[in-house]
């Protein structure tokens, strides 16, 4: 059932009354997110009586806001983003397994007896993507550039998927080790490693860096001899189409951009803040 | 312009995103407020990327709730009710003068410098409800049933429109003499006094307490001899049509609602929240 697009549906969002649940998503800046466009279409289609709001949180404000939002009574859950995945931990009660091999949170949940408890689904997001994409991602050999917020999540969730062996490259090179480092220690069955952005020994490419978001960008790495029988991932969300994923694409690889991410997430966050049916 | 019932406007409000401002209403509870489906049609009718939202604010949580929601940079304003009308006063940095009069804010707004700003619209809600019906209010003489938040409101409005002369009962009769006091000395052309509950000599009457609200409510006073040119208002929000108006208009006599104190107050509370035209 798709219910975005239907008068009633979307009418239904605009019947905002005292009884109306809230979510929300915090984050700063705060108008380029685009997770209300997809959340408030699954509240609606669920039947809930619930909307997701943007909040702007201010950093010099952040303890403040986010303390009053948990203490919004009608306020069952909120989603996080850049720069506060990982501050907003010391506020929650529980962190789960996931979000704590990451060291970040992107949603949270207030539970029946009150506390609450942080989850972490960009990696996971993306695997649920690809898989529902028909791409088999257990035994995958994996060059991942960027060892940031973003792929610290998608080197955990990977390894969690059955990747037999990760590359993390990152002009950090103390920062990929320690990525590859906590990937190793929570997935011994992943061959974990900081290395060179060299495709050679590696099935699968995922850009986690923000290479390719600003208009003039280029590559984000070196990609000469870049065969079709690459998988290439670019989790950069705007534009729909980086120039790796452009190059990529003329060479005949397969390739996915962010929105596979997105999509995959919104199911598993859905289910997390219990906002019900998928649209 | 009505705007509520069009698909295409009520879809606008489906149209949350990134970049959406918000206003709240707090109260405990939360779940009977009518006015987001007031002011949302009309935020929607003046083409503004904005949603009024419920906050359910617990009392042991007030200061943390509220203080969250003035710390966030995308909320622009909130309205309040019950219980915290008088409570939210000491969180502002400028109370306007008919809120200092009155004791209580309904309606608070950020300004451009930062500063939080308080006002109460309640009572002048009701004088231009009744003055866009063509009811007269100068020279009135009131007989004004109950001294708490809502009477003291409708006393210094109606005093404030120019009413002659303020009788104002309550079972508690120091609440009723403070109230008296209060409103003649800020409008020492208006001759306010606490009393009982007698007609004679009004010619309007205002019920400004709860009786009415709960099934089986009787009169809030007694109204023998209640004559057909007796102006009778009863600002209780809910049935629509309380024992003291069916009777009231049993005897021929003119009968407003809560819902004139909500229409008229909706216009100006739009006007001070900067929420742009009506609908």
């Amino acid at each position: 059932m798709t219910a975005s697009s239907s008068p009633e549906t979307a009418g239904r969002q605009a019947l905002i009354d005292g009884a109306t649940r809230l979510f929300a998503i915090i984050g700063d800046p705060i108008a380029q997110v685009k997770s209300p466009g997809v959340f408030n279409p699954r509240l609606a289609a669920a039947g809930l009586n619930a909307v997701q709001v943007p909040v702007h949180v201010l950093p010099e404000r952040f303890d403040a806001t986010v303390r009053g939002l948990m203490a919004m009574a009608n306020l069952d859950g909120f989603m996080v983003t850049v720069p506060y995945k990982t501050r907003v931990i010391p506020l929650l009660d529980e962190i789960l397994p996931m979000a704590a091999k990451v060291g970040a949170v992107n949603a949270a949940r207030r539970e029946p007896d009150g506390r609450w408890v942080g989850d972490m689904f960009d990696g996971r997001g993306l695997v649920r993507g690809l898989t529902e994409r028909g791409i088999r991602l257990g035994g995958r050999r994996v060059l991942l550039l960027g060892a940031g917020g973003g792929g610290s999540a998608v080197a955990i969730a990977l390894a969690d998927a059955g990747a037999a062996a990760l590359t993390i490259v990152d002009v950090d090179g103390a920062k990929a080790a320690a990525l590859a480092s906590r990937t190793a220690e929570a997935y011994p069955g992943c061959a974990a490693r900081s290395g060179a952005p060299d495709l050679a020994g590696h099935d699968m490419l995922v850009n986690a860096t923000p290479t390719g978001m600003a208009a003039g960008d280029g590559l984000p790495a070196p990609l000469d001899g870049l065969g079709a029988d690459m998988l290439v991932v670019d989790i950069v969300m705007k534009p729909e189409v980086t120039p790796l994923m452009a190059h990529a694409r003329e060479r005949g690889c397969t390739v996915f951009g962010g929105r596979v991410m997105l999509d995959g997430q919104a199911e598993e966050v859905a289910r997390f803040l219990r906002i019900g049916a998928a649209g």
